[in-house]
């Protein structure tokens, strides 16, 4: 008798999404350089690091890149390892439903004979290689065998408030999704902390070609059907744009995995940040016995709990306190530790000013 | 018979003083570049304002600058107007008993026959250009008349500490001196401000070449004895650096103000600032609605009683308050307003540290 031969593994593809603007990280990163490009951890930037970090797991023809057209040259640029084709060009950002229904078109063409999607953002920071490939296998053997859209689950550190959140059931390496929660209270961010049963949502998900088309049909038919006509018209490059248009600028959470009935979490053994914004930066450095972080040249009397990211100049400082400080060639930046958000309202000012050669 | 002719007036000449270091003004003064070539308040440097307001009372070949070896070239290059040999050179920076020493020595050379010293400082602003003149004519004729040694009292305008007083007493144009007060306390500088008769001391004098030499010899011939004998043996500019390390390092004010019985004060009607700090020249300018001054491309938000002193790049802040922010090309500083005197503890550290290229 012949011995069984066990199930050749899925073939599997990964997408990272890679558009970004540069809001969060100005005056450092702009948007010709958002905050992928950027070295914020680590000697390579964010970008990079999320491609090598799959090295000898993906192939490197099998590793997409989605990104704008604005973007699209550097990112060649920056990945040699990969095919210059496997950069795909979203024609605008339109959130993330359409750009995921576009990256399942553009695989499909590729992989005819289907295969497990990968998805990864370009600009979070991963910890622990080894346990993150192991997750990955979890969660790409259940896709494959359970036919489930998987998304991986950050367990809590403190109750933060400015994620969503997913609510699960059941014990294990895989569990059951219970409800979406949006970005919660303090209060409600505090016993989401303390449950044991609420993770972050890092916005990595793994999932078949086949199930993903199969639920988008099921809840999100819109999403597809023009990306369908434009492939069965001869997927043209130049008629992607029009057919692009016409999808709903919506989240893929909100589009697909809010309204399934079979998405699964794989909670994270890895370590996770999203970097949103630079007090996350700071968070991976050391800060000295005054409580602040130097990169760079710097004088500081008398000054604590300060973050100086310092650039070509001496940046020299005396009497402050929580105050960041970025030194750009063309721009400088000060803000309050605990205020980083507002540099969006100076991104939004320079807009409104017409400061492009800021942005 | 003849009219009575009238006494021709005197011949008088000044002497600025333009030595200085650049610690206070740092990161925008340096060594090379000390605060009287910059243009802190207006257009031009406060030692090209300080030449300019003598226009039509003095004639250039009567303007004398004394200055250091380092500063030499770069003020005969700022002050086209005056004769490139009336910028006088002294050695090293030995306090300001010894260099009016040497200035007296120097103008006796070109002078025999005698005349009034007007002493100005090169980085104080003043104003009311008609007042200080007048003032000026004042000091002069009372000096040419009575011998005194005359200097002029800044009326106090809010209780500082930082300088000495002079306690005066009697009435009109120029009043008598009862003594040199160091400076004060918190409480009795509000005395001093309250008295009517305590002035500051802006460092700035008037006396006969005869009358300042007299007084040398009567209280300090130390402060004479070797540049005399430098001037006998030839006046060598080889010779001077040994002579001049002879003469004591004391301020003006220790060596002879404080022992002479024949200072007289001549109460300013002109507006003076000695624009010591950052501070100072912040109120020179005229703040917004949110209390902050901003000179160069800045954006401020929910920012307030700050002053940026940009320099060719784009000051972002938000959230922050009460800060001095100074932009160079190749050094930052960020300090609080009321902190601004430890921008001298940066200095220092620059020193220690060997950063030349800073200094």
């Amino acid at each position: 008798m012949a011995k069984a031969v066990p199930p050749k593994p899925p073939r599997k593809i990964a997408v990272i999404m890679a558009g970004g603007r540069g809001t969060r990280f100005w005056p450092r990163s702009r948007t010709a350089r958002p905050k992928q490009f950027l070295a914020m951890v680590g000697q390579e930037s964010l970008l990079h690091q999320t491609v090598t970090r799959l090295d000898g797991h993906f192939r490197p023809e099998d590793i997409f890149i989605l990104t704008t057209e604005e973007l699209a040259a550097e990112t060649r640029r920056l990945l040699p390892m990969l095919p210059a084709d496997n950069i795909l060009v979203e024609p605008e950002g339109r959130n993330t439903a359409p750009c995921l229904a576009l990256a399942l078109v553009a695989i499909e063409q590729r992989l005819p004979d289907g295969g497990v999607m990968v998805v990864l953002s370009a600009d979070s920071w991963i910890g622990d290689r080894e346990k993150f490939l192991a997750d990955l296998d979890t969660a790409v053997t259940h896709a494959a065998e359970k036919r489930d859209l998987v998304t991986f689950g950050i367990r809590p550190t403190y109750p933060e408030t400015g994620y969503g959140y997913i609510e699960t059931e059941g014990e294990g390496e895989v569990l059951g999704v219970t409800a979406f929660r949006e970005k919660p209270t303090y209060e409600k961010a505090v016993e989401y902390l303390e449950s044991g049963r609420h993770f972050w949502n890092a916005g990595m998900f793994v999932w078949t070609l086949k199930e993903l088309r199969a639920e988008f049909l099921r809840h999100s038919p819109e999403m597809l059907a023009p990306l369908d006509d434009w492939v069965a018209a001869g997927a043209r490059a130049d008629q992607l744009p029009q057919a692009y248009r016409r999808l709903p600028k919506l989240s893929i959470d909100y589009a697909l995995m809010e309204k399934s009935d079979r998405v699964a979490v794989v909670p994270a053994q890895f370590r996770w940040s999203d970097v949103g914004s630079w007090p996350a930066v700071v968070e991976f450095h050391e800060a000295d016995g005054a409580g602040n972080v130097v990169i760079g040249d710097a004088i500081l009397i008398e000054t604590h709990n300060c973050a100086i990211f310092g650039g070509q100049r001496l940046v020299a400082a005396t009497g402050i306190s929580d105050l960041i400080v970025v030194d750009e060639p063309d721009a400088l930046l000060i803000c309050r530790k605990d205020r980083a958000q507002d540099v969006k309202l100076i991104v939004d000012k320079l807009k409104s000013l017409g400061r492009e050669d800021l942005l």
